[in-house]
């Protein structure tokens, strides 16, 4: 059984989320992240089990949507999805990429993590090893930490004044505005795990013995840091939420939560961005006939025998998929 | 329901593969690509239903033993797997990439179509752009199209003497024998789809409107050389089907075969390279009781009284999935 087929036969969940996530999540002026529950489940009705089952009726849609993305780019659009997730150890970001990521045809797929800067990035201005890692037209980007690491990191270590905190964000504002200007829909979430939820996951990965190599002393170390993380964040966030890339800020202590918003935001703004198959240059009859004088007359027969089944099955699928899109939109 | 849920409560397939598809599908030197029926479903005896369910079975076994696999490459193992495929248009190389390589986690996966080589490649040895492609540890690579095409599109347009051909098979020779001497284990699938079914792919991408932008009227003009192709692989296969990375000739005109096939030598080559868990250099014990220190005492009760079992239970799948594993190698 496909992923597609499971989403076919599965009742509808739509209606569970009773506000968009979008909305409820963005990063407004005056957003407080000391007043977020990281347990929370924003906009969502249901429970974790109805979660998994919309994800399974949105993943035929997101394959659709993103496979039309891809095939515009062939036709010149410039249009490209970039999703950065930010978050500290723990909260989640691996479990995007898998999850979220894994939904659709990774062909289609572009994702980079970021790690500590090397010798060489560290010789270059901060945005030249983001600008090799963007995502081309037609394809769905991922950064795993990204340029909001070099706000949060000198922050956090109080190796950054004022006057350079401001001009950096300058920066990013102009970089990102450019990168929505060349077609490029940008979706950033921040994973916020609670200090407890983050100890318990912690220590699962002590506990488990297919966990254990992703531990590394040093995360102890960095949850010292943990207080301070939530001071620059709350900083940093509302200061970089841009009309035209604002920051979706996620209760991440319930993973199920944390995927299936990113899933649900990720499905409607390629909704929203309403591509449609490319026309094509070619003309189609004449293609036709040309393919048609190379085959011999059964294998025509045979194929002539099933063409109208065809076309009409798969004129029905992407008909019940483009319904849901439309909801989504 | 995840696809590893689908796969937990699968009845075993395994019984189905009568042959292993690695001996039944490898080139040997008396190898005859005219005498291969291209709708055959070698070493498989089970229905296309059965392969689906075969291929949710063994999931979460690939999904495991990729992620040993790149778990090792923290540790500093140099093991990584590279799938070359190679076929004719609408052979369903793209189809490996999507439904084979979209069963792993996509941070595992190093995906890289070549295309035409571009006036700057051309520019180099015909290895640079290979080499640049190539996945690193811990990953498994798929190229879509490959370093052959350097042998097949030379020689199906009569521009290499045989002078030339036997040099640069004994270039490539060296360079997948330094790949393997490095740690990569090399799968090359040959997609073999018949003329007439080509034919039938070709029309039925004119008359799906999703499908019709993955047609160029260019199609038809190789599909003229689909003969000169045949004597082209022919040549190439058995010479280049080397012990260290043999070809798989896979008859292409089931695409169900063809994933299956491919699926399943992927998994047994991954359960052969028999890689564990890394065992980790820190403390465990002293790194507990480091997080203990830092959560609160309602927090450690929570996780404790959850503990015993959630081990219990990861080590219950773990075992499971190894059986699995055991039974593949």
């Amino acid at each position: 059984m496909s992923k597609k087929e499971i989403g076919s036969s599965s009742v509808s969940t739509e209606h569970l989320w009773v506000h968009d996530p979008r909305e409820v999540l963005r990063a407004r002026p005056n957003f407080l992240l000391e007043a977020m529950d990281r347990a929370d489940t924003p906009g969502w009705s249901g429970t974790s089990r109805e979660a998994q089952a919309h994800i399974c009726s949105i993943t035929p849609v997101l394959s659709m949507l993103q496979e039309r993305l891809f095939a515009a780019s062939k036709e010149g659009s410039q249009q490209r999805v970039l999703l950065v997730a930010q978050g500290l150890d723990t909260a989640g970001k691996g479990g995007i990429a898998k999850h979220v990521m894994g939904l659709v045809d990774p062909q289609g797929v572009h994702l980079h993590a970021f790690k500590k800067p090397t010798e060489e990035e560290r010789q270059h201005d901060f945005l030249w090893r983001i600008r090799k890692a963007l995502p081309g037209p037609g394809m769905i980007g991922l950064f795993d930490r990204s340029h909001y690491e070099d706000l949060l990191v000198p922050l956090a270590n109080h190796q950054m004044s004022d006057a350079e905190f401001i001009e950096r964000v300058e920066t990013i504002k102009e970089f990102e505005k450019e990168l929505v200007d060349n077609g490029t829909h940008i979706i950033k979430v921040a994973l916020m795990v609670s200090y407890q939820e983050q100890g318990r996951r912690l220590l699962t990965r002590l506990d488990r013995r297919d966990k254990q190599w992703k531990f590394s002393s040093n995360d102890i170390d960095v949850r010292g840091q943990w207080r301070t993380y939530q001071e620059v964040y709350q900083r940093i966030l509302p200061e970089t939420s841009f009309s035209f890339a604002p920051w979706y800020v996620i209760p991440a202590d319930r993973k199920w939560y944390s995927r299936l918003a990113v899933t649900e935001m990720l499905a409607r703004t390629l909704a929203d961005m309403d591509v449609d198959w490319p026309t094509v240059d070619y003309d189609v009859e004449k293609e036709r006939e040309r393919v048609l004088a190379t085959m011999a007359p059964e294998s025509i027969e045979a194929y002539d025998a099933k063409r109208e089944k065809m076309i009409r099955k798969a004129a029905k699928k992407n008909a019940r998929i483009e319904r849901l899109a439309q909801s989504l939109a």
